[in-house]
C-alpha cells in the first residue's frame, strides 16, 4: 500500500471490499468449477476471470486513489474492455448447447466494443462534449439490450424449452437493463455532465454497479450451472 | 506500479489491457485443458505457457514505460524467442498424430531462430543498417511460410483426412502469414526505418500484434482441441 486509508474514508472502504470481494469470488468459482458439469466447467471458468481481471485492477484502482485520492477513468475502461466482452461470452456460452450462433456472440461483442469506444472518447478524451458521446455510445447499449430482449438470444432461449436456461438467461438479461445502467449514471456525474450537479462520486458508483455486475451476474451463472449438472445427473 | 497511469494515455492502456488480457488467456487454458483429451492437453500447456511468458513480459514492459515512457526492445525479443519456437511445437503437436516428423519442428524452429537473431541485430545492435538486416530476417519468416502453405505441415494435413486437423492448421497458417505480418510493419517504424515517417506508436502496433498471434492463436488451438475431442466420444 502506497497511501493510507483513513477513517471516514467511505469510498477508500470501498476499494477495499471491492478488491477483496472480487478476489473471493474468483476463488470461489475456479474451485467450484469442479462441481459442474460440461460446458458449464467453461462457464464458471469465465465467471471466475471476469472477477479476477476485476480484482487486479481494483488493487491498482486502490492504490492510486489512496496515494493521490483519485483513480483515473482509465481503469474502468481498462478493465470493461475485458470484462464487458466476457459477458457476452457467457450469454453465447449458455444458448450454445440449443443451437446458439457464434455470430450472436460476435453482434453482441462488437455492440459493446462501439459502447465503450464512445464512452472512453466521452469520459476521457472529450470530456466537453461527454453529453455527445454518450449519447453515441448508448446505441450500442441499446443494441445489446436488443439482441438480449427481442433478437437471437431470446428466440433460442425460447427455443430452448429448457426451463434452467431460460431463468438463467431472463435473470442475466435484467442485470444488463437494471445492473449495467448504473454505469452511465456515473458518467453523467463527471464535471459538465447531466447529473454532474449531485453530489454523488463517480468511484462510489462505479464500485456499486461492478460489485453486483460482475458478481452477482457470475452467481447467477453459477447456480444454473448447478442446477442444470443436478438435472442431467 | 513505479509510475502512474495519465488519463489519455492510449499506448499506457494497451499495456494494461495486454497484461491483463495474457495473464486471462493464461488460465483460462490451464483450467480448460482439463476439459479435451488426450494429445491435446499438451497442446493447451502450451498455448498457455505462450500467453503466461507473455503476461510477465507486458508486467516488466508496462511498469518501464510508466516510468519512462518507454519501453526498450529487448523485452519484445525476449518474449518472441520463447513464444515463436512454442507456436513451432504447437504445429508440430498437431500433425504428429497423423504421422508428423520432430524434423519438421526443427525445421519451422531454426527458420524462426534466424528470423529473431538478424531481427535483433537490426532493431536494436545496428539499426543504421535496419533495412538490410530486416531484408535477411524476412528469408526465415518466408522459410516458415514454405514449410506450413507447401512444405512439411501443409502435406501431412492434407493426408491426414481429418477435417478438425484441416481447419486448425489452415486457420493458424492464416495467423502466420497475417497476424505476424504485423511485427514487421512495427519493425519498419523504428527511427530510419522504411516507415518511420507514419506517425504510429511501434509498441501499439506490437501490442495490437501480441494479443492477435497469442491469444488468437491460442484459442484456434483451443477450439480445435474441443471439437476433436467431443468427435472422439
Ligand atoms: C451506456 C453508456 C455507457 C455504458 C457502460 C456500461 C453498460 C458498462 C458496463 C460495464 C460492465 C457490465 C462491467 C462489468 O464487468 C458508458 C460507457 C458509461 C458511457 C455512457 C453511455
Ligand atoms: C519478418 C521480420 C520480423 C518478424 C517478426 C515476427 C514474425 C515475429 C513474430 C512474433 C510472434 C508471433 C510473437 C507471438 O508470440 C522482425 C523480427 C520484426 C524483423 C523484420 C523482419
Amino acid at each position: 500500500l502506497v497511501g493510507e486509508l483513513r477513517p471516514g474514508d467511505v469510498i477508500g472502504f470501498t476499494f477495499f471490499t471491492g478488491y477483496m470481494a472480487m478476489f473471493a469470488a474468483s476463488i470461489f468459482f475456479f474451485l467450484e468449477r469442479s462441481q459442474v458439469e460440461g460446458h458449464w466447467k467453461t462457464s464458471l471458468t469465465i465467471s471466475g476471470l471476469i472477477t479476477m481481471i476485476a480484482a487486479v485492477h481494483y488493487f491498482y484502482m486502490r492504490d492510486q486513489y489512496l496515494a493521490s485520492g483519485q483513480s483515473p477513468t482509465e481503469f474502468r475502461y481498462i478493465d470493461w474492455t475485458l470484462t464487458v466482452p466476457l459477458m457476452c461470452v457467457e450469454f453465447y456460452m449458455i444458448i450454445k448447447p440449443f443451437g446458439g450462433k457464434v455470430s450472436t456472440m460476435w453482434k453482441l461483442i462488437a455492440y459493446s466494443v462501439w459502447m465503450l469506444v464512445f464512452g472512453y472518447v466521452g469520459e476521457s478524451l472529450d470530456r466537453p462534449s461527454s453529453a455527445l458521446w454518450g449519447a453515441v455510445s448508448t446505441l450500442g447499449y441499446v443494441g445489446i439490450l436488443y439482441e438480449i430482449y427481442l433478437g437471437d438470444v431470446k428466440k433460442i432461449a425460447v427455443a430452448s424449452n429448457d426451463a434452467s436456461t431460460l431463468k438463467a438467461v431472463s435473470l442475466l438479461r435484467w442485470f444488463v437493463l437494471v445492473g449495467w445502467a448504473i454505469y452511465p449514471i456515473g458518467y453523467m456525474l463527471i464535471p459538465g455532465g447531466l447529473l454532474s450537479g449531485l453530489s454523488l462520486n463517480i468511484d462510489l458508483v462505479y464500485n456499486i454497479g461492478d460489485a453486483i455486475n460482475k458478481i452477482g451476474f457470475g452467481l447467477v451463472v453459477y447456480s444454473a450451472a448447478v442446477a442444470n449438472s443436478q438435472a442431467h445427473h
